[in-house]
């Protein structure tokens, strides 16, 4: 699936998180997605809140599963580990960074760093594991 | 800080989801906090999203932080695991329980187990450190 | 498999390692396992290192596995997490204490909290995830 | 610190542990550690065991972390995550790979993806966290 195909499946499947979110690239084993920030993901100060940082995480594994083995909507996260860094600046977008290390049969492996749009520094990097249910 | 505090506090500070959740009980290094589960937490088959779940973990953690420390609305998540075990039932609210390992005088870990109401099935554990601003 | 059992195949299976262990305790999702600490543990200063910390969570998962599944040599961790909060003391065995949250058909999560012997505070808390091999 | 300072300093302040490793690289914000596979280190079947991995991983960081901040000896890993992917090979020696994402006052936070030497294929990915002593 490319990035076109990816955005018409989250907007079907899960019109109620797809419009926070915008699949911007996908390549081999990588998706890269945005995070249109807006008011609900806004703590005091105006940074960009944790469980919304980890919401763009678990979305941009989800994107790249998606893009190399097609729409399974039902894979589901098993782990996730993240570290939170430096704090979001305000009004900005971010951008979650996906790149699969292992692809297998059941389970797959890897990890997301989260910027700023334009910037490089990494606010957050999380590490994902999705199960794959059993294609017939 | 008792729950009643606790739950004026979290209105006063963080209006935009003190509405979905509630401070159910505090003791010793411990919380109870419930997620009122609604559309927004929602995906396909009525399940509770993992993002929401992990929400439920951070403010749980955050609970109990606040519980021992007082109202210290800068402290924030440097790290966070959380490994999803079964599917919330649909319709029921989510309890996590926070429980403090360590209240150290820069960082505090503690762990959350999130159950559905009225079960001791666990859906998920969460292993989480917050930072504790320097007070002054 | 019950405690003398789980320690006579951990002898035979893995001679290499299970001299450092013994498994203390069994009980249902549950079991002890102390590290006779010796010199290959230790840091600097006396304190044990949080390799070895890291492989008594391990073993203690894999024993309360073992112990409900019967003699599995092949499951193998997938995912850890592990917070370090205090010091272990000098001079004094460690007790990981381990507990199956989930006993899947394939995966199986728990956690173990690591103390001093004759201590309660705890000085490290992991989260394990274990792949099990398919059963013929 | 170059890696040949990191090695002298390994050999002074870990002789128990540094014979097993070698820092073959150090780079801005970069280190490249090599575990050299032996007996100690084994499963049955040849695999390198998960807790060696760990134990790569970790001397990974703290090498990068050192070739930042010269020799601090006390700094301690607060936090670790590590998935396993694949099974190492048996015979080869392990590469661990080390980035920091943030060095701190307080903090360093970073990853370290581990290979078999002469492979791309990632064997085991892990985030950790240290923490860093205050400096006089």
């Amino acid at each position: 699936m490319d990035a076109t195909s990816l955005n018409a499946f989250m907007q079907r499947e899960f019109p109620q998180v797809a419009s926070q979110f915008r699949i911007e690239r996908v390549a081999p084993m990588q998706a890269d997605v945005r995070l249109l920030v807006g008011e609900q993901h806004l703590r005091p100060g105006g940074t960009v809140s944790g469980p919304s940082m980890f919401a763009l995480a678990d979305l941009a594994m989800y994107a790249v599963l998606l893009a190399m083995i097609g729409p399974v909507a039902l894979a589901v996260t098993t782990n996730a580990s993240i570290d939170f860094m430096r704090k979001p600046e305000a009004g900005r977008d971010l951008i979650g960074r996906a790149r699969l290390h292992k692809l297998g049969r059941t389970l797959a492996v890897g990890d997301v760093l989260i910027v700023n749009e334009g910037s490089e520094a990494v606010l957050a990097r999380s590490g994902m594991t999705y199960a794959i249910p059993p294609r017939r």
